[in-house]
């Protein structure tokens, strides 16, 4: 099992823990203490051995950041934990649960008096919020101060989990598509125009994408922790572990980098400021330990990731890559989902038999590497929890009437997938049906669109709504995100969002993931897999034109489905996207399975 | 009539100006000089006596910029102009016409060698245009520098227009809705927290809005030309030539201002600067004589100009009025179209008739004040051109199974209108009905959409061209754009548009003109204004919502419908909305229009 149902901690053991941090606390000379959701590489997991947060606070959500001063302290979240944060602390020691991340800073100059210092990791803050936290802060001439050594690293006993060295694998240039020498002349050519020297790559999928490696040194995302210095032209080096390389790795990178240790990094960067050569870093993400390091500000420019846009237009082969992993999941998915069908009538099956049983039929495919996030399994009110993470304590049986709402990845060698369906456990209500069918109309809507060059994907997103705005209804997520290729399951820059600036591109992969949430009852999502392709211009047509292909192949539950709803349009478009799912699956799942994948994919 | 169909002026003629003009630049020192189409004040028309750009170079577009140096000269236009600038230019005086905006600064690297100078009116920049255009120029080592008296005044001869005072009218409350010194409260409430002591106001409108006056000074929108300084607290004071005021505007602007002559401008904001106080100033609108006349940019802040959001916002008074206006505009657009389609078969019709009877059918509502933009009459291919305007060599007659494409609008005391319809001249070809029912479809999904709390006008845009881009086509304007009460008929900060990123609030006046041009052949465009409403939650629905009632009130031409490219909901809001047309006019329209009202708006 690539996924746990730990049960939160309990609370109260946060007491001794702030005891001790507040010791050394003194000891540093500060007032308070940041402990932020995050590592040197400020992605969405971190190792075991990261989870300082948790450890401290008992707060297990993937965002957030404790604020610790001598006699109070508070955890803040953002909108997705307001709940969970209440029942993993312990109130009588955290100030009033769920506090948004935007009070972070009025809370310190609340309870701080001018002139007090906050400690924070160098490592653990991007250089953009320390700018802005720091801005805000001294203007009630409070100072934040960062520490060499992390004061909860030195209360953070012998539970604290060691790295264990993960090996580094070549990703083979058949799923690649690109050496990993082109893919750094290329970036080499666009740093060529930005006003800098070389650039910093902080973001380890970057790296990962880069130089055609993969690690394991992260939950879900298949990278190891490292960081480059890429030069305009000549080779680049990559500070990490050695004894993360095999045999291997070793030659394919010594061909493509000079290897540091990640000691040498402060050295080398130093040695780059006194030849007064100029960095890009992506000050959203790269931590404010670079920005020291580099000194002023004439040693660095702001620029994002350049690895990000070319990475995001995936190549032939990683298409056919996920082309590929698309039938091995949608197989998968549809041996899941007939065994539900099936057993949800007789057995008792609850949310974590759900995640198990669709862990195994990925596992059956011997492709799988892990799971690409922890699947949500939410019934009935959990599926209403747009994160929700199934628990011991937090675990429900599928109760007929009720709605089941499954949103799962895998990350096979070939690809990277992340799929929801939602499912009737017996008999849907009316409303059920409406909400389901509104939410399936904003799927189709996205899925069939054509759009010009340079639409964004800002411009597509309301076409998700559309059919929920007419009946009064919304949902507060983005309608789609960027996807990696055997990398990180939420990518950037390019996303289907209220935000999405960027222009879309034909090899783009985003999810369509349009959803509603009846609080305290239901959730409802349903997600598909799109490649961004040009389109075939219909007669008449002037203009050149994109369109989205469905990679993912499920199928909708047509129990949900309410056909008045739909335009024939519509219709058409789920008999024709049925007919996609059984053919190219029919073959590749046995027996029931197969029956039932026949019956689902019947036309309306 | 308030539109001439002058020709455009022998291009020739430049030579000679050019000449003057090398002179007195000579005597300036400069090596270039910069005649951008603007005055002072930056709005989208200008007195006759301020076209500078026109009488130089015989330009007559409403966007623009001349350099001339001491060899060269050239003229940079948008897309709009790209075709007019060649025919009202000589190509022997002026650098390869047509050059886009982006290109001036290039052009002028290129042509000018280090070390040299661009000579610039402070007056007719903005400040940030100065700032970008300055810092380009300057990394080639050009100089901007600001010269106290025009070039082009210096040599524009006897026939240069004179400023005839036009006289200030109080706008009646009855009509404004608010009493001025509440809209002074009101701006200087928003001001307090801005960081600022005071604002400057320079454009027309926002002064006209907050003072509840209108003046005539330029054509087309009834706006005095004037300054305001806007203190946080105590009483505004008013830069305006004295003789343009009445005995009424006078009482009524001394119990609001402290009314000073233009000439005090420089001296009042000398005195503040010395006092310390911070300006608010829009550097996007506003002169870079600003910039220089306060000195360091600790003596002000960038900041919209705060009557924007607040004017764009109308009031009931204001609603009303314009529901007024659009019942009296849209009664003479019927006689119009009556009239248009009762004579087009029989006598011979050109662009010019059809402007100067459009003009005469709203002048006989008595209530006329001026036409708030010249009337874009484009018949075949002069359809296809966005901005056309017609004179009397581009002047075309009306010819069977064409399209003819009419743009118009009218100020009224109550209201600002627009309103564009296309409608066919004789029997449409297949294609002009897909073309216009596809158009028309984009116009109902905006007219239609219900939209929650937060919507932005970016957020609507793509509704408008879903239909057309599924036929692989579009156009290459915004949807729609703010509009005034007995104001600018285009206003901020809220538009439809990729760049509209205001969240739109009940009580905005939108167009919705959506529209599809083929190159040679024909334009289509089809503009309501609507109104943002607070709309009814349906039932079931959560969410508060907003939608748009559609002000304008003319049929649309049933002979360019292809039905069978409609959906039901789509053929059933065109026929309520003709009902509500025939309700609401059919009182207004004598006989023989009222037979063809009736008869266009039947249902479908």
């Amino acid at each position: 099992m690539y996924q746990t149902f730990e049960q939160p901690a309990d609370p109260t053991a946060a007491k001794d823990k702030l005891t001790d941090l507040r010791r050394v606390m003194r000891a540093a000379n500060v007032d308070a203490y940041l402990v932020p959701r995050a590592d040197a590489h400020q992605g969405e997991y971190v190792a075991a051995r990261s989870e300082r947060l948790k450890w401290l606070t008992g707060f297990s959500g993937s965002a957030g950041a404790a604020v610790i001063t001598t006699r109070k302290a508070a955890v803040f979240v953002d909108g997705r934990y307001t709940v969970q944060v209440g029942l993993e602390t312990d109130a009588s020691l955290f100030d009033a649960p769920g506090l948004a991340r935007s009070k972070l800073v009025p809370w310190l100059t609340d309870t701080l008096k001018a002139g007090a210092t906050v400690g924070f990791d160098p490592w653990l803050v991007t250089i953009s919020d320390f700018e802005r936290m720091n801005r805000e802060l001294a203007a009630a001439s409070i100072r934040m101060k960062p520490l060499a050594r992390n004061l909860v690293d030195q209360v953070w006993g012998i539970d604290r989990p060691v790295d264990a060295a993960q090996p580094i694998t070549v990703q083979p240039l058949k799923y690649a598509g690109e050496p990993a020498e082109d893919k750094i002349a290329r970036v080499q050519a666009t740093l060529k125009d930005s006003g800098a020297d070389y650039a910093v790559l902080t973001q380890p999928d970057s790296i990962a994408w880069l130089l055609n490696i993969r690690g394991g040194d992260i939950p879900h995302t298949p990278v190891p922790l490292a960081f480059v210095i890429l030069p305009a032209t000549n080779k680049p080096e990559l500070f990490i572990t050695a004894d993360k390389l095999t045999t291997e790795s070793k030659t394919h990178l010594k061909a493509l980098v000079k290897v540091q240790p990640p000691e040498r990094l402060r050295d080398r960067l130093r040695a780059c400021k006194q030849k007064n050569k100029v960095a890009r870093i992506d000050t959203t993400s790269a931590a404010y330990w670079f920005a020291r390091t580099l000194g002023a500000r004439k040693n660095y420019v702001s620029g994002r990731d350049p690895c990000l846009p070319l990475k995001a237009i995936k190549n032939t082969a990683e298409i056919r890559g996920s082309r590929n992993a698309h039938l091995r999941d949608g197989a998968a998915l549809v041996q899941f989902l007939a065994w539900l069908d099936a057993e949800a009538g007789k057995t008792e099956i609850d949310e974590i038999t759900v995640v198990k049983k669709l862990e195994a039929c990925r596992a059956e495919t011997k492709a799988l590497k892990e799971i690409s996030f922890d699947t949500i399994s939410g019934s009935g009110p959990n599926g209403a929890i747009v994160h929700y993470r199934v628990s011991a304590a937090s675990n429900r049986k599928l109760k007929r009437g009720e709605l089941l709402l499954v949103d799962s990845g895998a990350q096979y060698i070939d690809g990277t997938t992340d799929v929801t369906r939602t499912v009737a456990i017996g008999r849907p209500s009316p409303d059920m049906r409406t909400h389901y069918t509104l939410v399936l109309k904003g799927h189709i809507a996205i899925a069939r669109t054509q759009f010009p060059k340079g639409t964004r994907g800002v411009d597509l997103d309301p076409f998700a709504r559309r059919a929920l705005w007419q009946h009064g209804l919304d949902y507060d997520h983005g309608t789609g995100h960027g996807i990696g290729s055997y990398l990180s399951v939420h990518e950037g820059p390019q996303s289907i969002s209220r935000a999405g600036m960027v222009a879309l591109e034909p090899g783009m992969i985003l999810s369509n993931e349009p959803g509603y949430y009846k609080e305290g009852a239901y959730g409802i999502r349903i997600e598909n897999l799109v490649l961004v392709k040009d389109a075939r211009i219909p007669k008449g047509g002037e203009r050149p034109m994109m369109s989205f292909e469905s990679l993912t192949l499920v199928p909708f539950d047509r129990r949900l489905i309410d056909q008045s709803l739909l335009s024939a349009d519509e219709a058409n478009w789920i008999n024709a996207y049925h007919k996609t799912v059984l053919d190219r699956l029919t073959d590749r799942v046995p027996g029931e399975a197969r029956r039932w994948l026949t019956e689902e994919t019947k036309p309306l």
